[in-house]
């Protein structure tokens, strides 16, 4: 079959999909090799927030009670904050704030999350709680303006609809909490955003119940937030885990319920995010670092924007220590990047995204079709997965015709598979080095870089036929830009000799 | 009374301060603001060494057991190390390595030291720490190959001598540490440095009996090591102490004393090196941020040389968190810089004498004349410091003859003092901001240079007069360098507008 | 006498002078030197534009006539073009388009001006001329953008009055050359801006002839422009002449001429640019090396945009061949730059401007008051010179009245004079090597930084009292910025050794 | 057929073909695009000098001569030497100076070469010919040391023997030249390398009555060079010609005519340098951005160093005016890289050649093959070419037996052909845009990346079976590394989805 594309846009492409990106505790971003990688991601796909954990974990020093003339006091102390907002800033990132985990000298318990020990009880004191909420907003704003500060969204805590992350899972205790945080944000300017509840898969009944909470009480509220994975439960082997694996439309499926959840209500208009997804809630999955994770999730990517406002990949690096620090440069991370800066397939597909047009021509189940201002068209495809472990199927074909203007086209076709622009393969056969030495990390880097093949397509009755035939779990971008033809008269490629 | 300066070196000035200098803990290293402040110190600088404490700590990740078919394996993994040791090679500078702390999942027991929780107790298993010790070093061969390995002194533990660094501290313990360690070091390769016992002031009958420990038993030793600092106990305000301080010859004292408690026996001709000095051993004294602290120690690197094979100033920079998180810009941390690179007074005597010539012509109380191979001759020249907190005085002076070629010299003067160069003063100046935003931070780094001045100055018979008029707290370097004089002919400066 | 500074701006400060910048014929601008100095100059000045001679000119290679199939053709090749505009844009400053001189293949004759063989005689054919011109104009469009490019003045061939630079200084000519040229613009795109005629001090009455003829024949333009320069007559030594200079205040007599002239017509509510200004006109006169040019052109900067709506200083940088190649790194060009990126006096006169605020509070004969929109008052003051070659006078006071909230300011001085910031002093005490080589250069770009000053100063009953005391031809500025005190409460000076 | 390649190296692989590189004229060496150009090529080629022409003439501006007192003077300036020998230490590449061409003011007439006018006419005063080279090798020693420059290769003048570089191309008028030339240097310094002829192909009659002259009278010579290219007379176009080409043994029969000429003889043992060298000799010819090209020259640098010390490709940039200002991006330049670093075929004949080891395997007719120290294998293959303009063949095969210790091999190949890594292929599937837009750019740097493929190949009984198929005229670098495999036991692919 042949898809027909349109000639003109039906609209445009949601950049829901670059809205927001997942990181690692919010620590961590003080490394050099976590800024190089999110300085390649701004580079080559430009998101626009960034959201983790940890910014009042201890390793923040936010939150600093001192004795001084025999009473306790709270200095509150931005050293780490700031180098990390300002390296932000410089990298064309803003941050989507998440107020959590407890510092531990204000926690009322000593249970904590992951290997670098968030706490994540509640506060031994609301009110000292409040205070740390209020100096940190209040400094933020005096530090970047109010105008920047309002196009951060808050979200109160992660997750606490699970007991690893918010003690007993307490749902009265999170309300408390995300009352008195978000009264406290608005106490210092209305015009700040807050919102959640934050929640993972699997209990979606909080949803509604948060939003009759917060209706009820009339507590303040600019948005709503869930997460959305797909994978079952982990089967454990040394160092990472192997897990089944739902279909892609499973996500956007979670995408769509909180929308559909609070539909007709007073909060029906609010803005949705998911503020993590992928297709393993794991940090140890090799899923993530192969082909078939682009090409699963590329149909959500396509698709995504539709259902919500921002949908947040779960994350851009594997500069990540929740299961403890990794020992393989490739060890199934959420990155998008390894460390080292090696280039994922799904990064492949966040960037190919990015060099898309925001015009929407069309949109299929193997394909999407945009064309830009420059009259530019791109076209992503994608080959199918199978969840269920059949092997991947290659020469899955993607056959359109374009309407174009002129005499040819110029193609350029920019490809990642299993063996294209795909350095876990290469690593693999490399012998799978733990810590590659430099002149492998080069060799790594170079063989992550897409595959890309240029052609000159002829345009026949105003249309071009384009024909793609997919390699296994292939994603590829195409680039059809309008050729100008400035040979002179007098060129002649007979007479360059061996053409 | 005007010193003369020979017409002829003496011989080399040492570069013994430069061998070495300290670091806060091993993961910090993977900052970007670290990787900042240590590339600035090296172009400016230039260490040979760097050394510092938490190789083997969790934050590392190198020791891993885990099980696999039943039984408890350790997998020794290099994520981190190696990220930090490329980054310092490539940054210009090699480790000079401590082995220390203990990885929790191999300790004894479960006390530790600092805010980063070191763990300070012997192994539970002396095996598994001898695997420890030779995957390390093995894999730094591997990696980095043997001709650069060997060059990397490796000390085992530090301070053993106190009970907070070493559980309690047992010196016998601390012997069987270090054989168990230097054997399994030379059993890698023989030409490896290994050494110790890095003990603190106020322990000095520790040495004597490491070295008939060694002697007695034969274990490889290649060199000496301990600390040196002058400062009395701690008076505590919030976030900071205050120290009295004793004389700085007790620092060329302490440097003295290794070679001394040695000498006539087996070891009196190993390196002995100060692997940790300062002023005062604390991260919170305000002292470290002063010119004060420059001009006192001014005397110590100029003859340290003499009595040591290397002194390593602790630490290059305030990215350290013994004590915590710093909450403030300045905060006393014991770095040549503070974060984001704010210079330090005592850095730039560091600076000063990087610039050095290394040749010898004469050495005094308060200043140091050296020249290079391009007749250069370099002064350096300090103020005289009161340890009892009598008032700085101003108006100190040092004058000297110094013999050169030719009509006339070009005299660079750089300077640093209580008000000149002191982005300090300029910070008290301000308000003591904390978190100084951007501008404050150009405005701080701008006012953190030396103050620079420049003459031409006559010679006359041979000989120039150099007239020193020192400032409170002054550090001051003196560039003199011949002129060629190229004015034409036709040069008339009363025709240029307002000369 | 003290002038009291008003509690509130009067206005906006005109920024005029940062609309446009002179510039070494086009094609240096393919040098890395030019580009390095073109950088550092946006970094810290910050120009809209650049202005030079020689777009059309051998060198840039746009006109290239050729023979096929027996005739004689013309390509137009942007090779360069290109290359220098997008380096322009690259480094955030945009073209002021100068159409000339006669590309020697389009030339009537063989007369030329400068080292570098400008041709400026009429087109041999005016047809070709404007097919160079229209072939131009709609490149840069098709690259860059109509967006852009109306943006870009453009300005007809460069001071047609003088006979060196246009074939007999011949009006008609001229008017000829302008009413093609801008009908040739106006055609590709009414909304490019085009103007004229150019022309040096020295032959006023062209404006109005100008004006008449424009007018009269109704040719399209949107633009007068006009150069102002002060020097007398050259008096000529190898590679150098020295020349008489009028009062600064003739700049601003000329600056205000033309809008004088053009006053009730129909011209008189066009913007008037003056292309090119600077003290002499010389590319080797040590003047522009000075402070003297600095505090000579001060006030012209201060007031200049009351005037007209840019004025362009002439030039940029010492990259500048117009009478050959500099033999020496001084040698009295005309940039803010020398090669090699020392920066003269005049640059800092740009830079301390760049660093005031919008707000104009006050202006008088020696200084210069603004606020921006955080607080912050910033003062410019200089030194009175004496045109007649009297000797520089020392310790000229300015005292200011300064209203402010708080209870104290931090006050940051930068200084130029015949001492401070001045490489060229240093160069002189150097023995003026005439291609200094690397470390000289380091030394020369240190001593050509401002002296910076900082200091508390209090505020009394809501007011500053600033007094200034002035170096010889002193320029300074004067950073004022509100003081928020985070001293703790516990901090105790006295405690700190030495302090 | 299947080559046996030893397991022991029979030598070293001469480095002669990166000994030196060659320039457009030295003053274009002070632009941006010059200096982008050479920094990338030092990055990934590496070659040790650079040589071109111009060093004397106007653009550079050394002599200068002046008026004082009455009496003609000369002032020797260095203004642009020195940028532009800095710019080359600070590249890592160091001068192969060539003096010539004659400065405008001190010839005897008025005949130039080039676009850019180079005059070639014997000095006016021989003894301010001598002054000239005096001053600037004399300058040039107290600038960089003698111990650099004693290490730069000094050629008197370029191609003599052609009466468009020498007027009249007159002998005896080229041996007085290299004469006073020559007594000139070894009068400074006695080490300084002095040599000539610098011939080109068609006069080797030159080079024995070169050898008998300086014999003859003694006249220091250090190193004999001449020039070598095989193509025939130039068939014109617009801006363009086309040539016939001699195959490529001619070179290397050029290569070694000079050695054979001076066997026997005093000069029997002299470094021969081949100065130039180059398929066609024109500017102009598109075969030099062809991959017919690298495969032509392949055998060439493969066996090169068998026959002379150096011979130095022509040139490594675009950046080139001897024909005018190129017209187009892709023009038939000398360039390995054209203006804007697009990358020809031929500049990765050499980044492959520098990546290949020094310890030199075996040699055949279309493969090089080598190791390093690590033991990694690289084999260079290159597909045969067709001088007579037949087309390219594709399906050409290298078969080679290797001998490897171990399991496996980590094989990663990289390739260029007509198709592979073909920036000219893409821009005219573009449409041959004359100056490409930013984007389009970017398309043609990354289409100019060699195509890489990499496997793992087995290794059985000793050897890797190594079977390459090449394109039409495709060069290749296999690197062969040997694989220590890390994968864990538990490691099990089938578990991981999709593979």
């Amino acid at each position: 079959m042949r898809y027909p594309v349109p000639a003109e846009p039906s609209g445009r492409l949601s950049d829901a999909w670059r809205f927001c990106v997942g990181t690692g505790r919010f620590d961590l971003a003080l490394r050099r090799d976590y800024q190089d990688s999110l300085a390649l991601v701004q580079r080559e796909i430009g998101f626009r927030h960034i959201r983790g954990h940890g910014l009042f974990s201890d390793g923040v020093g936010v939150h600093r009670p001192y004795e001084y003339e025999g009473a306790r006091r709270v200095l509150h102390s931005f050293t780490y904050l700031d180098q990390v907002i300002d390296a932000y800033l410089e990298l064309g990132i803003q941050p989507f704030l998440e107020l959590g985990f407890m510092p531990s000298e204000l926690a009322s318990g000593e249970q904590t999350v992951f290997w670098w020990r968030g706490n994540i009880t509640p506060p031994s004191s609301w009110q000292e709680w409040a205070g740390l909420v209020r100096a940190t907003v209040t400094h933020l704003i005096d530090r970047y303006g109010l105008d920047l500060v309002r196009r951060w969204p808050i979200e109160v805590w992660n997750e606490p609809n699970l007991d690893v992350f918010w003690l007993g899972a307490d749902e009265a205790a999170y309300h408390r909490l995300y009352e008195i945080t978000a009264r406290t944000i608005k106490d210092v300017d209305t015009s700040l955003q807050v919102g959640g509840p934050s929640i993972s898969p699997g209990s979606d009944e909080w949803m509604p119940r948060f939003a009759d909470f917060v209706t009820a009480r009339d507590v303040p509220c600019d948005f709503l937030s869930r997460h959305a994975y797909t994978s079952g439960p982990a089967q454990h082997v040394p160092f990472g885990v192997h897990q089944t694996m739902g279909p892609a439309s499973g996500l956007l499926e979670q995408f769509a319920t909180t929308r559909r959840q609070v539909a007709g209500g007073p909060l029906a208009d609010l803005p949705v995010h998911i503020t993590e997804f992928n297709s393993s809630y794991r940090p140890d999955n090799p899923i993530h670092d192969t082909a078939f994770n682009a090409a699963y999730l590329a149909p959500v990517l396509a698709e995504g924007g539709e259902l919500v406002d921002s949908f947040s990949y779960w994350t851009f690096s594997d500069m990540f220590e929740e299961a403890g620090i990794p020992t393989s440069i490739f060890h199934g991370g959420f990155g998008l990047l390894t460390h080292r800066q090696i280039k994922k397939p799904t990064y492949h597909l966040y960037a190919f995204l990015a060099r898309m047009g925001d015009q929407l021509l069309t949109r299929g189940e193997d394909h999407l079709v945009t064309r830009d201002a420059a009259g530019r068209v791109t076209v992503l495809a994608w080959a199918p997965v199978d969840v269920t472990g059949g092997p991947a199927v290659s020469g899955h074909t993607v056959r359109l015709s374009i309407p174009f203007r002129g005499e040819s086209v110029f193609m350029l076709r920019s490809s990642v598979s299993e063996e294209m622009g795909n350095a876990w393969t290469a690593w693999s056969e490399m012998g799978r080095p733990r810590s590659p030495h430099p002149k492998q990390l080069d060799i790594l880097r170079e063989a992550a870089e897409p595959v890309r093949r240029h052609r000159s397509l002829p345009v026949n009755g105003g249309t071009v036929e384009l024909d793609l035939t997919l390699d296994r779990h292939e994603v590829t971008l195409v680039e059809l830009s309008p050729v100008v033809d400035e040979t002179p008269p007098w060129w002649d490629d007979s007479r360059i000799l061996g053409l």
